[in-house]
């Protein structure tokens, strides 16, 4: 059976030492996170995920979830108890507005936790996490009727929530979607259509299931800008505010998946449902960003959390496993063999998802911060310029996180041997939910194409200018520090080969888009490796600070610079071929005409 | 449900024009081999494993196998039936020594009907496959005796075979096994211990089954060089050469596993069962080699095979997908979207997955051919040379097509977006049978080392020489061709890599064995890349050569030099990471301390 241990050291470390988190006490939430509270948070969600969640992944993943013939869908068993005591922990709005009942804390504090509740299990977390991104949208959009109506139940974590998009023949597309909204003579919406791959469509979790439904208004445009967001509850709500009988959403089947059978995978039939406009009409798509921006950096992050339970669970069975000797001659030799991480080959696997973890989580609450600032700072060129980091990080952070925590997970199997291919040894089911991360919320292809086709050029570049202008102040403040030369020169270059195949989209993307687009998802890795190889450079820097300054963190702090190293000496290397293939531009992927495939 | 389109043609393409089978007409075997038998033999055997075999892979993976309470285990549905037409075809014994049944045809030909067999069904195909290992294995090193007994109902297929090495405190390491075998008067021995994940262990496609056992004589010396080669029947077999009641080896249990459902992974138990001596005592693990050599093979074909059986689906999912428009202009402006082969992104994944393997068939075929060459010319120097390239070449093939089968299999599904995830697409479990190719027969990272650390510094690196100075000449004759100039200069510049990294490590790696170990898998690619690119300058030579003499190629052959580009452009160009990791040493690798993993 895996085990979990929530890394709640190493989220102090770069709450505290790099990201410096008491530098932005001015923002609203912010002041409210003393030392005190921020360690019992951390500790709670720790007890939390460890003790309540992570027992249930496996048996979870066996039983699944059950379609029942009246179209009810019951969880598998423990799961409706677990959420009962998340709701209780009053887990759900910790980061949502006071007004309805939220602690307003920061939105970094949502990301650390989800971080640790996706380690436990992917499949129990996603019902709380597609609430949160459905309380996003309505914050943002909904008017206050609606949001008196529907917003504290939610943060309560009482009912919760989902969000439908996907149709049979619309997927990435939305602007195929034919589910159809007709006006009522009351200001509300009858909605007809059928939805798949609806993540946490129907369960037996919470009172009540409140969709956020994108449909097209009878009559309106052809296309993506006929589309309007739409809130419909599973059972009508009344204006009280209590659910009642049901409200034309039903059930028609549960996926049966690859992996996260814990969770329900639904096709949701609408019968003149009852909703309500959310934002403007025809304008859904926008309404329906945020609640898809919040949703791919969660993505992201789940991504890293299985990256990181499959990690400890290789790291302690590398430790355990007694096989083979040392090529430098024993280090067990009481032992009839070493244990594997004696073998340079098994480090090298633990090293790179060590320090892509670790790295990556450092990115993820960097742009989770980044977030708060956009959202809280009361200063408009604050906002704007964390807005801009949050926009080119986002695609980022889901399309490098994921496509490296499947990566990483596979890795972390492959130091079980054949081990790993069994299902009770649990490593397996980490591979397997994690690979659904790398799909959904936009697939890492779409992520990096709006990162390459939109996020790049918006306002001139604007963005992207800052981060490189940040990144190469912090080497040129470091370049003389000798100590931190074994990380400014990889980070150097590595921000060069980053400008480099910018300057090239720049300069061939324009006149020949083809170009662009075949290069995006080696622009993307590009991107993240390098915005972790500053992020790794931070780290170092910080964790030399802290070796002179705290004797207790010398062994930490020293793990944290010999992973920094191999960071930069055998991860951000890979940076030197995504500029290659960027560079050789669009022709030999376009010449192949179709019927040769 | 997927299909499955055996690739006959460009098998054709690679034994006619690029490796030119007929130049080996003076070997035994071949000259049986006309063009009319080769022809038979690829057409039924594309029928057999498209008709016969590919229609129970989605239905053996969800049935799986079945223990009885008695121990006996039962295949999916289809299976028996499926088994008995491939012991009709004669196709176990093709190129089984016709002195036994067998057809003495080339081992080649073995290996690409297994190509077929294994995009078909890998749970159906690998029966045969452990079967032919241990048939390899028993002609080689039993006495006649021995192969009287057991090689013409093997090769017939009546009986199947198994390899036994695993227990449950010994994988990589076989010096620890425990399995003990005790003289009897008569020769024979008895063997007690326990086995696991012994692949097809039981199951009821056959009358008996034939097991090879690495067990422990009594008294014999600790560690690998006291293990020695036993074959043991499960039903005791007489003198006459028919089998008869148990023989004291039964399935404790099966596995339940990540994938290949359909066959049978079994926990074997022997209780004085009685076994004969393959080969010498306590030299067992020499005559396992035999067979562990060809399985390698045939594991990095298994790999191979899954990547293409994606692969076709993929590419016919893409080519039918509407969903949204190409960037430069619709391409089928009368539907309601573009086929989402139209998009770079979308080509830029598939083209890699044709070029690995197209590339990595040729490979493996040229690799085949060398072992014909090994055990069948009768020129000792010739002998020798093709030895050493089959000794190089095995541990890339297993390792490289099984790590890029299974990263192709997993780009594979992406094209699908979340359909992909759904097990009714059928693509998931290409991904999850694929998985364990990278684990048996020695997980990759023994590949590696066993390249690194054995075959690259024997007999002085001979090996390794002749094969840099095959790809250097070919270059060199090719490099004023101004039509090959797009293939020979990446060629060249992937080779300069390839032999840099082999000098590092005649430079750094005798004194430090660590710097050999921590950059073996980075070279086991970068070596396999290189090879896999000597193939497409081999295949861009020979499409050249095509596309003058026959008009009727002009497409498949326009097809593979845009191919070839390809992957010169986009594949290649990651031997430099490979190479920069390689020469980082180990240093950053071995520096953390095993408690802070």
């Amino acid at each position: 059976m895996p085990h979990y241990k929530a890394p709640v050291d190493d989220v102090r470390f770069l709450l505290n030492d790099v990201l410096q988190i008491r530098r932005y006490d001015n923002l609203p939430g912010f002041s409210d996170l003393s030392g005190d509270v921020l360690d019992a948070i951390l500790t709670e969600a720790a007890k939390f995920c460890e003790e309540v969640v992570a027992p249930l992944n496996a048996s979870g993943d066996r039983e699944g979830c059950t379609r029942h013939p009246d179209g009810r869908v019951t969880t598998p068993a423990g799961f409706k108890d677990a959420y009962a005591q998340y709701v209780a922990g009053g887990w759900m709005g910790i980061s949502a507005p006071s007004a309805f009942g939220g602690q307003g804390l920061p939105e970094t504090m949502t990301t650390i936790v989800n971080e640790f509740m996706v380690s436990a299990s992917l499949a129990f977390a996603m019902y709380p996490a597609l609430t949160q991104g459905a309380i996003a949208a309505l914050v943002i959009h909904a008017n206050d009727e609606l949001k008196r109506k529907f917003l504290p139940k939610m943060i309560e974590g009482r009912w919760t929530g989902t969000m439908n998009l996907t149709e049979p023949q619309c997927g990435t597309d939305l602007g195929l979607l034919r589910t159809k909204a007709v006006k009522q003579a009351d200001g509300s919406y009858k909605l007809t259509g059928t939805k798949i791959f609806i993540s946490a469509g129907e369960h037996d979790l919470s009172e009540n299931i409140i969709h956020l439904v994108l449909a097209r208004i009878e009559g309106a445009p052809a296309g993506i800008k006929g589309t309007s967001l739409f809130v419909v509850p599973k059972l009508a709500v009344s204006a009280d505010g209590s659910a009642g009988g049901p409200n034309g959403v039903t059930c028609g089947s549960i996926e049966e998946k690859m992996g996260i059978h814990g969770n329900a995978t639904c096709v949701l039939n609408y019968e003149d449902a009852t909703g309500w406009l959310i934002g403007e009409e025809n304008r859904g798509i926008n309404a329906m960003f945020v609640m898809m921006n919040e949703a791919r950096l969660a993505v992201g992050v789940q991504g890293l959390a299985l990256s990181e339970v499959a990690y400890q669970n290789a790291a302690a069975y590398a430790k355990e496993r007694l096989q083979g000797r040392a090529l430098t001659g024993p280090k067990a030799p009481d032992k009839p063999a070493d244990p594997i991480i004696v073998h340079p080959d098994v480090r090298r696997v633990l090293l790179t998802i060590k320090a892509l973890n670790e790295g990556g989580r450092a990115l993820a609450l960097w742009t989770a911060l980044q977030a708060d600032v956009a959202h809280r700072s009361d200063d408009e060129k604050t906002r704007q310029a964390a807005d801009d980091a949050l926009g080119l990080l986002t695609p980022v952070i889901k399309g490098v996180l994921t496509d490296r925590g499947f990566a990483n997970a596979v890795a972390a199997q492959q130091v079980f041997g054949g081990h790993g291919y069994i299902v009770e040894t649990g490593v397996e089911q980490f591979v397997r939910d994690a690979r659904i991360t790398m799909i959904y919320e936009g697939a890492n292809g779409i992520q990096a194409l709006d990162l390459v086709g939109r996020k790049l050029p918006r306002d001139g570049g604007r963005a992207v200018m800052a981060f490189f202008s940040e990144v190469g102040a912090f080497a040129k403040e470091h370049a003389a520090d000798e100590a931190m030369k074994p990380f400014v020169a990889p980070l150097e270059k590595a921000l060069g080969r980053t400008q480099a195949a910018t300057m090239w989209f720049v300069q061939n993307a324009m006149g020949n888009p083809d170009n662009g687009a075949a290069g995006a998802t080696d622009y993307m890795h590009l991107f993240g490796l390098t915005a972790t190889g500053y992020m790794w450079a931070r780290m170092a820097k910080a964790a030399h600070t802290k070796l002179t300054a705290d004797a207790n963190a010398k062994d930490a702090m020293q793990a944290k610079l010999a992973t920094a190293r191999f960071y930069m000496e055998r991860v951000l290397p890979e940076t030197g071929t995504f500029l290659a293939r960027i560079q050789a531009g669009a022709e030999s992927t376009m010449a192949l005409p179709a019927e040769a495939f």
